[in-house]
């Protein structure tokens, strides 16, 4: 025991360190603590032992951050959002998939593989876009909101997208089949998020009648545990429950201080998220030609695709604005980075398709606060 | 992982249904947290596979606990606590620790397991008392002054004795080895309560020079786990070094909040602690008499030892406070569970013994709030 209480004081130190290096650096803290991973994973993988335990904390860890993305993403929010947001997430979405599937399917993969490198590369990470937008000032720009609204949208579909390929992930895609699932996914997501939204903010005002302390706290992570294992027992991703557990409770967050409350939660589990993310990387597999020539091809379909689909959405806005939305979102994240740790788990991808797709993340991400305060300087709102 | 997200699941919600029910009789609600624990174990056990995954999980929120514990126990608080209060945790120490191991000696069990008893036995659960003591209105009596005074000291006495129990453990009591043991734990205590408290009072402000998020948590954290997992390879146990890290901290924990920012972590985890202690308790072993009449005689020193050692410390200021000091120091509470747990670990106490000892933690917790009603009611001061 007291070998793992020091394995996790050195993965967590590693991890918030090279964190804080990359912070310094003005580059995002998640992508220091998947490298502080792909080190530990490449040179010390003893500490990652027994693997059991660590997979146990990462998943806890992803359900946590999901369900806080969840939290800030209220229902009416999402229906706020204007046709314009949701036109920049379906081409933003629609392009990726489509040519990163071709692009696959072209150099000979099989076609599962093709479908979750597609997925892959459909979600904007709505953390780090949002994060360097206000680091920046340009937060209340129309071109910001829009993206805002868009990455929010196309979050929750790239959800419901892994949704589906979890359920058909043994690669029998039989029509029955699909259409029992996509009639799962939608009475699952629209009974929580018409009943459950509307429960929470009609009663959750009994969660003061519990003597317990802390009792929103402890109901929503129990929901979220709840809802997590239901979406994994009826073939969703568990992450899709723990998401729509945030919704739900978004409706009580300001109440009950819920944001600030995970917070603590957050900052301890999600990074051992990202440490077990990178240490699946496998550096020798960039030893590979091939492989370091398949990463930028998916790369720069990742850069180029988001630019079109989401300029074409927004040309109306004009060539400027509508640049700056497709810049907007590129970076990639949590969302891709899931789909690809799903496809590795169901021995769906191979090692260097899950070394691809993480460096895709971790490029898209790395690129972006660059290519914003390049391109937003100007002021045109 | 589904499977584990539905154990986290059912666990946690077991733990907090029982905990509020418990809370709603009067009753402490770690109490139900055990019982609850006790249930999934006779009954469940199929909840707690894969077990190492479980026991870190448990192991993170002792040391949680722990660490939450010291974080209210700054050393100026310490020092203030007056003679009565020390003798009184000196004498409350003594007696229970004497009369354990002579029952045990008197019983024919080994000296080991004679010991690792008596050491159950000593510290009184500072959170029990005060929280009755509140709930009551009686928290600023000066009898409920030195019980609390007392209750930190004989914490901390009983964690330096378990310290040195966890170190010769293996039953060789040389004197040699017993000497090195106690020089490395007045070294490692006081090195780190005189070094660690002035750093962190004077240069904790270090920490609002971070860039990572929540620095002073993060901070905090890390050390916790740093500590326990220094505190286990000197050869104590690892929530002494928790224990630790929380008192160093406790010199900056009103600047940046501590306490509240660990509140949502102890509420998770905590209970897990619990639920896995209560787990071990075989129920079968009480279809044994003779168990059963060894709880009633180990409850029972506990109760009178605790009454005539904090009775005698108090003689001087009146039989009805002598008598208060006495009965407020009766709950044993995480110490105790914690040493329990130690020697079952350590394979040095049978599960008979480990059973004894929980029950005699669960009653006297349970009767301390009857007992301080009545005897409590009358003003004298």
């Amino acid at each position: 025991m007291d070998k793992i209480l020091l394995s996790l004081f050195i993965i967590f130190v590693s991890a918030k360190l090279t964190g804080e290096i990359f912070e310094r650096l003005s580059l995002p803290a998640l992508v220091g603590e998947i490298v502080a991973g792909m080190v530990i994973g490449s040179y010390f993988p003893a500490l990652l032992r027994p693997q059991n335990v660590y997979e146990v904390i990462a998943e806890f860890g992803v359900v946590i951050l999901l369900f806080a993305v969840g939290l800030e993403t209220p229902v009416k929010q999402l229906i706020k959002v204007g046709l314009t947001a949701a036109l920049v997430a379906i081409l933003g979405i629609i392009f990726p998939f489509i040519l990163g599937f071709i692009l696959m399917v072209y150099l000979g993969y099989p076609l599962t593989q093709a479908i979750f490198l597609g997925v892959s590369l459909v979600a904007t990470s709505v953390g780090i876009t949002a994060r360097v937008l206000s680091d920046l000032g340009y937060i209340h720009r129309k071109e910001s909101q829009i993206i805002l609204g868009a990455a929010v949208v196309d979050d929750i579909l790239g959800l419901l997208i892994l949704a589906f390929v979890t359920g058909v992930q043994d690669g029998h895609l039989s029509l029955v089949k699909l259409g029992v699932l996509i009639i799962e996914v939608f009475i699952f997501v629209g009974v929580l998020l018409y009943f459950g939204t509307r429960f929470t903010k009609r009663h959750g005002d009994l969660m003061d009648k519990l003597r317990i302390s802390e009792a929103p706290l402890v109901i929503a992570i129990a929901s979220t545990l709840g809802l997590a294992a239901l979406a994994g027992y009826i073939g969703m991703a568990a992450i899709v429950g723990a998401f729509l557990a945030g919704v739900i409770f978004a409706e009580v967050n300001e109440v009950y201080g819920l944001s600030e409350q995970i917070v603590p939660i957050y900052e301890v589990f999600v990074p051992f998220f990202f440490v077990i993310i990178g240490s699946k990387v496998q550096i020798s597999q960039f030893a590979d030609i091939n492989i370091v020539m398949l990463t930028l091809a998916v790369t720069v379909i990742a850069i180029i695709t988001k630019i079109v689909g989401g300029g074409l959405a927004t040309l109306n806005l004009g060539r400027k604005i509508s640049l700056r939305v497709g810049i907007g979102m590129i970076p990639r994240g949590e969302v891709g980075i899931i789909v690809a740790l799903l496809g590795l788990t169901l021995k769906v991808i191979p090692d260097s398709l899950y070394s691809v797709i993480i460096m895709m993340s971790i490029i898209t991400t790395l690129i972006t606060p660059s290519l914003i305060k390049l391109t937003f300087k100007e002021k045109t709102t």
